[in-house]
């Protein structure tokens, strides 16, 4: 039931507090102690009766206005969906696919595992900050679960791989959430200069490169080398202006 | 997500029915259709908001004064527990061991699987109508899971035992060497008029960046996106010189 430090359950915009409560009690049941919440409804979670015998989760779970911060040190970002049609835009994994990638993952860096709203998941704004995204395999007809059962699943099947199979460690450590960031930025700045980045579709260019860095799988070196090309070649387009 | 006809969840002296409306969801769910309780605490339990989706399951389900009856059509009769050590005179079997039993008993009889009361689970007279027991592993120090969350995890294995599960075929296509190595020469162009590039390291920052970008993974549309970012970085870093 251990290796589970690098493991962190990021709530995004969750309405019912008592969902919060049944989250953090799942995590205390196998193992997993980092709780971090995304504009929650209620800010009044922490009383939540649910968490029986968890409350020591939900008292020392973090607070964040965005999403982008709440995964801000993480090198891997899933997203979970209901969805398994829809068109997206991500890799998807079923659950029992995706279980055995974040656990040789949580073995060298950070996995950020985020949950959406009651109502409507998650956004695709709050899917571009993700790797990609996985899906718990339910009936066609009745896709969508509860999100305090949702998240004892895939906490389940996550702790069930930890015995069951002994993972490669891997020896590259992936980049940061916060290096993707910079990247972005440093990008998105290059091709404002240029011109490349039309006013109108600033924001869905921004969204699609987003999802593209995060699909490279770098890592810490590779990102750092990027950020270094990108930060050369800015300097000179900004002295050419 | 089918061959669950023979299976019937039966709760016994449930005490909260947003419980009761949170197994029929997770039944539906995974497909399971014939919920059965023995003497619930609150007898408005059919109408629990909890149920999202799955009405029909409460609005059917089967209300039995004794475990005895409510089993009595069953040739298999499970029995789950949290407690993983304490003495029982059953058989135990760890959820992950006990599906598989499960599933191949379904193919040829009926199998009920009890759940006990929210505050006690199954007392030694529900367990003596039990061929065997099962436990979710979970954590030593937090054993006991919320009944809602620990019919999820239950039915999600059982269903997953059905089907050794598809993976959904990403369509995407993978950028060729060609593409890359325009990327490279783009690259390695935008880098020299920077500045970047040292005379000296060229061969070797040449090198380097070629890992690099076969790393990455792209797609086809991947790299022409990036193609195109460059085409225009460069256009721009000319006319500035």
């Amino acid at each position: 039931m251990s290796g589970f430090d690098n493991l962190r359950v990021v709530l995004v915009s969750t309405r019912n507090p008592l969902n919060i409560g049944a989250a953090a009690r799942a995590m205390s049941n196998f193992g997993v102690a980092e709780l971090r919440v995304v504009n929650p409804y209620e800010l009044a979670f922490r009383e939540a009766r649910s968490a029986v015998g968890a409350s020591p989760i939900l008292k020392k779970a973090r607070e964040f206005t965005t999403v982008a911060e709440a995964v801000a040190d993480c090198s891997l970002v899933v997203g979970t969906t209901a969805a398994q049609n829809r068109e997206l835009q991500h890799p998807m994994h079923a659950l029992p696919e995706a279980a055995p990638l974040i656990r040789s993952h949580l073995q060298s860096g950070s996995v950020a595992l985020l949950f959406g709203s009651e109502k409507r998941g998650l956004s695709n704004h709050d899917f571009s900050f993700c790797q990609w995204l996985l899906h718990i395999p339910t009936r066609g007809q009745h896709l969508s679960m509860n999100l305090g059962q949702a998240v004892a699943v895939c906490l389940y099947q996550l702790a069930r791989e930890a015995k069951a199979s002994q993972v490669r460690k891997l020896q590259t450590e992936r980049a940061t959430a916060e290096q993707l960031s910079l990247l972005d930025e440093g990008l998105l700045d290059a091709l404002r200069i240029s011109g490349y980045l039309k006013p109108k579709a600033a924001a869905e260019t921004e969204e699609k490169l987003r999802r593209l860095t995060r699909r490279l799988n770098l890592t810490v070196e590779d990102a750092t080398t990027l950020l270094g090309m990108l930060r050369q070649i800015r300097w000179k387009l900004k002295s050419g202006q």
